[in-house]
């Protein structure tokens, strides 16, 4: 099958990769279509020292099933449009994280196309049928890649109460920043995204969000007149957290969502006096996000930048990483 | 009167220091003890850019009170032997803080030898009369010194729920991790310090606290067998939060307490990627410090290293600087 391999040499797009092997209580899935995330341009980058087939955003349709499950269970899955959880925990009775709901920090996972499994940048991928989440037929092959993405933005509201009166700043308009603001003005009447590009920024206006222009990083003043309840840390830049510190009120929370690889250079008073709560917020639970979409509560597609056929993947891998892009959608 | 002056010449003990002068609302103090704490040992070396009248931890006789109070508000603390919290607001309903109940964030804050007020290392000290807590008679001086610290601590359980059955590393042996540790140990059964100094650790040991001597900061692993719940930063060093960063387990909670004025060159993809609260922590409630020493349910007065009078205090101040030191105790 073909399959975008990153190896040292670098990123080859493969014409006979193996196809994934059948493990027992495992679904092969048809990849349809796939979206290329930051965390792939960064792990070609030799964030978390990932070699294999990238790729952890897709739908697709399940074409096999492995292992003893019950007709029910075949039933609900096969030749179904789905997506899928990246993260494939140990599930052991002796696991920690696994026995108290946490199976996405279990020290045995494996992570689709970025920690120890082959991803979904190839033409079948293959995932745990507990990770599948069936796609509501009104939902589009163009919203369901953006349901992974979509569900680590619902996971600050599975971490953090905010309250609807609070005030919040997303900082950063890139994708990450996009969606962040889009879930958390579902509830939230104070959301104001912040931000460098103006086009991004009247992207999330014709959305109904509340935007600033961000001109200069070092006077920037909290657009509330004072600082606010949560900062929303998406900048994807290592200087993001040391800006939230200044934005966020004192006893505030700052969640941050940017995972750079550098270190960074930090004023670790602030956070002490200011009481300020840090949270750090990665994958997060795939079903409200599949529903926040079918009920057309959120609107992903204005964020595609541009569409590729597979067999261009590493042209689109090129334009993905242009400043002022967006996603980047590959089609099978 | 007498009182220890920090100055950009440095530290002066001073002979005809003026007595604070009267403001509506507030009491003149007496101090008869005060303790020297490490927020002093870094104001004088620039740490808040203060001038003025060190000291902040302190126990004293209300000897006058000034403002139109009501004679059972004049009843409870005149000729009172008091403690006093830190944090002067300005108590006003337009401002946030002061509203929302969060006085030690108050913007417009004063704070006792600290920041914008004169301290008590002096004769005399002035504190607004709500900061006032009457000491009980079975609660020594030398224990009332240890109130604000111990206060501090008791912040922890005001943030975070801790529950009695969860993991906890109090990571450093000095005096706020000595404080830390007796009161997380209160209601938690599984509360370890971890230190680089056997004496400071048998301080600790025989007030029934575990305790785990730290050799090398780079190999160690937490002693519960997995990382532990929530870890306690309270070594007063930059390295302390990365170092608490590998001890906390995925989802876990790291209090940080130190208020280091350098920068600390940080990873930051640890806290997302095991999506970690980092939670900064400063002042507390004093009520429930007072009642954990007038209960004898915690121990400081082992944490007593050195005892000086006032006009001893410049080497007060150079012996509280030496390693190994604890609570350094001026006596008016």
């Amino acid at each position: 099958m073909r399959a975008l391999n990153y190896q040292d040499h670098g990123l080859v797009l493969e014409r006979d990769y193996p196809r994934p092997t059948p493990v027992e209580g495992e679904a092969l899935i048809r990849v349809t279509q796939a979206g290329i995330c930051n965390t792939d341009l960064e792990i070609v980058q030799g964030y978390m020292g990932f070699h294999g087939v990238l790729g952890h955003e897709f739908v697709g349709v399940v074409e096999e099933i492995y292992g003893e499950i019950t007709l029910d269970q075949y039933n609900a899955l096969y030749g179904k449009r789905v997506v899928g959880e990246i993260n494939a925990a140990c599930n052991r009775y002796t696991c920690y994280y696994c026995r108290n709901g946490m199976p996405t920090h279990c020290p045995q996972r494996t992570t689709l196309g970025i920690d120890k499994r082959d991803g979904a940048f190839a033409d079948y991928v293959q995932l745990p049928i507990e990770n599948l989440h069936v796609v509501p037929d009104t939902v589009s092959d163009d919203e369901a890649i953006f349901v992974e993405p979509l569900a680590a933005n619902f996971e600050i509201l599975e971490q953090v109460h905010l309250r609807p009166t609070e005030t919040v700043l997303v900082l950063g308009d890139g994708k990450m920043g996009q969606l962040a603001a889009q879930v958390l003005a579902l509830n939230g009447e104070k959301v104001i995204m912040v931000g460098k590009h103006k086009e991004k920024l009247a992207l999330a206006s014709q959305q109904g969000i509340n935007t600033c222009l961000l001109t200069d990083p070092e006077t920037f003043a909290s657009p509330f007149g004072r600082r606010a309840d949560v900062v929303i840390e998406c900048t994807g830049s290592e200087q993001g957290l040391q800006m939230a510190l200044r934005l966020v009120r004192p006893r505030g929370t700052v969640i941050l969502k940017s995972t750079v690889a550098a270190t960074s250079n930090l004023h670790l008073a602030p956070i002490v006096i200011d009481e300020i709560r840090v949270q750090g917020s990665r994958c997060g639970p795939f079903p409200p996000a599949l529903q926040a979409l079918k009920r057309k509560m959120v609107n992903v597609k204005p964020l595609i930048s541009a569409r590729y056929s597979f067999d261009q993947a590493l042209e689109a891998f090129e334009h993905a990483k242009q400043p002022g892009t967006l996603k980047v959608v590959l089609t099978m």
